[in-house]
């Protein structure tokens, strides 16, 4: 079988917009045997998982698992549990994760209204408010917390009070601000929110945590009308999680093992020194692409810390600077999603990846290549801006 | 966190129903760090690993690729891409799995008409043909190829033909047969054919493989109501395999390297070799049981190799025995599942665990617990017939 014996190369930086770099203890706990899905270690393994994600969501709720799929199937998870046909489910759209969630509500036979704001700007709470009255009750209201393809971490604060006021569901996309940022749950009482193990998390991609509030999760298990799919049932899969009470589908051992040794290293970490580490560096990465001459999609003060959206300078082919970067320095940033494509870079200091040494690889082979395809890039003053953020901690 | 720091146990021999021994091999490539989902390097193992799915489903299959979740959602994928609301489909149930299609089928709106065989027995051609003629025209006829729950492996050749005849879709669940008896993909034309891969591919559970023959892949691009899910849309799926034409969701890269090392192994085997050998096994398995007193669940021409089933002796506290199994030998086998609970155990020889040293090992500590319990099982007996066998080759 020669013609199967290339290897790929597998040195990466991994800056793009996930999966972020994973740390060699994950790998390994990743590569132990797998075991019996009623395996009474492997269940102990389950319920310290649960524990270290209630870590993580900073909540208390009962359900709180992980999801045998990728991000995706966390939405779809969130959505299809709470939904019914003919639901009223309004959805907030700020770039391509909110169109996701829309076309997903949609598939379950959802009536859905959408609330749109301009790719990198946030949802106003204002509007919000305007937008519900107008349109009536609704089941729930579907938000992007960090939006993956702007990279603009929306405000939930307001919008949480708003939402409940109106007895709507609130459920909350967090695939990328989960153990990057804080994840308000029990503070807002946000009703479902659900992420991804590839971001912040620093794990391989494949599974979803989610949490659900009691008073969701008491509807998911009391709904007079099944889910739409199996798969993602809530009502039987946190049955499996509850101490192998029934067998559902058989999950993916390694990936859990995986995961438990992530959520291991956030909790050794600890969860706040991990947002501000989160913050710090980004903050240096803004610093220096401003003081090199390029302009952030973001306003500062709805920059995503995991996730630094950069416009593409005029004249400059944004997909050749990224070939670039992978050929010369094997570094993978992110290129623009739906209506972004071709127009910004997206750059993730997630996990793992979010270091001071990281910040200044990038400024410096950016900034490089950068100059030699001919943008008067001042690497020099980048990189003195992220030196003074990076000695002057955070704040 | 000092209470996070016990350690399970990992050496054990895995001949329950799944997952199998995953080897060495399998585990070190699943380590390798993950990179971008549009990555050069990760499209190429991406597009190596489809070749390689090819042959072990034995096909030709354009529409060849494994979704982002365990067996089930395999299942899913399947019935959910061809099932519109209101489609009358046959789903044949000969045990767990059977019933877990209709279960599934009629979330996505389906009128199920169920046609059923006791379980431990296979459906019979005649009996199909039959309910077919007197239901009328079907969709889509269900059928379970390796019933995981019973040990029964489904004859498909009579049951082909006479779907074929009706016009109806012919959906096979081979979860428990792929990589370890012939799953006739081109030779019967079967329509749609998913599987896992932690049991007769070795590989951990995480993904599961299909594969769509060319009519059904031609009905699920151009059905004219979207497909229930999101998450499992082949449509949009099978893009992203293509070369990475465009993103859905971000795949699992370690649970596809892992895979696309399992397939390696199977491959450098030879895939009638890998039939044999489970074939071989799992009689010299079935020899030594009966040798020693004790009686299969399933009549010898149904028989699946890759699972045993064996009937609980009266008198015999059947958790007792696997809870020794496991606590003296580190050994785990399956219990029974659905109407068979407390009736079988359930040993599986799937894979890398499908080993001469695995049948006499778990053959000498089974009959030696049952024998200690009050059971007269002739071990020795057990043990010549298994040599009988396995000196004999196969046939």
């Amino acid at each position: 079988m020669s013609r199967f014996d290339r290897r790929p190369t597998y040195d990466k930086i991994l800056m793009g917009p996930g999966p972020s770099t994973v740390d060699p203890r994950v790998l390994r706990a990743m590569a132990e045997p797998a075991m019996g899905y009623f395996d009474e270690d492997f269940l102990s393994i389950l319920s310290e998982t649960r524990e270290l994600l209630r870590y993580v969501f900073q909540t208390k709720n009962e359900l709180t698992l992980a999801i045998s799929g990728t991000g995706t199937a966390g939405m779809e998870t969130a959505l299809s549990n709470l939904i019914e046909p003919g639901d009223r489910v309004l959805i907030c759209v700020h770039g391509f994760f909110g169109n996701r969630m829309v076309e997903i509500a949609q598939r379950y036979g959802a009536e859905v209204k959408v609330l749109s704001s301009p790719w990198g700007e946030p949802i106003y709470p204002d509007v919000l408010e305007k937008e519900l009255k107008a349109f009536g009750k609704v089941k729930l209201v579907g938000i992007v917390h960090a939006e993956t393809s702007t990279g603009v971490l929306q405000p939930l604060d307001e919008i949480a009070r708003i939402v409940h006021e109106s007895d709507a569901f609130l459920v909350v996309d967090a695939v990328t601000s989960l153990g990057g940022v804080e994840v308000p749950t029990d503070r807002l009482s946000l009703d479902v929110v659900y992420s991804g193990t590839q971001k912040c998390l620093s794990c391989p991609p494949g599974l979803a945590p989610i949490t659900v509030g009691a008073k969701a999760a008491d509807y998911i298990r009391n709904r007079a009308k099944k889910v739409g799919n199996f798969y993602l049932d809530l009502s039987i899969v946190e049955k499996y999680w509850d101490g192998g009470k029934v067998y559902h589908h058989t999950p993916s051992m390694n990936l859990i093992y995986a995961l438990n040794e992530a959520l291991r290293i956030v909790a050794e970490e600890g969860i706040e020194n991990r947002w501000r580490r989160h913050e710090l560096n980004a903050k240096a990465l803004a610093s220096g692409l401003e003081a090199m001459g390029l302009e952030l999609l973001v306003k500062p003060q709805y920059r995503l810390p995991p996730l630094t959206t950069i416009k593409v300078p005029d004249g400059i082919d944004e997909a050749m600077v990224r070939k670039r970067l992978m050929s010369e320095y094997r570094l993978e940033i992110g290129a623009g999603l739906g209506e972004l494509k071709g127009k910004i870079w997206r750059v993730g200091l997630m996990g793992s990846t979010s270091t001071a040494r990281n910040v200044l690889t990038f400024l410096s082979a950016f900034g490089g290549i950068l100059r030699s395809m001919g943008f008067k890039a001042h690497v020099e003053d980048g990189l003195e801006a992220a030196f003074k953020v990076l000695e002057g901690g955070c704040r």
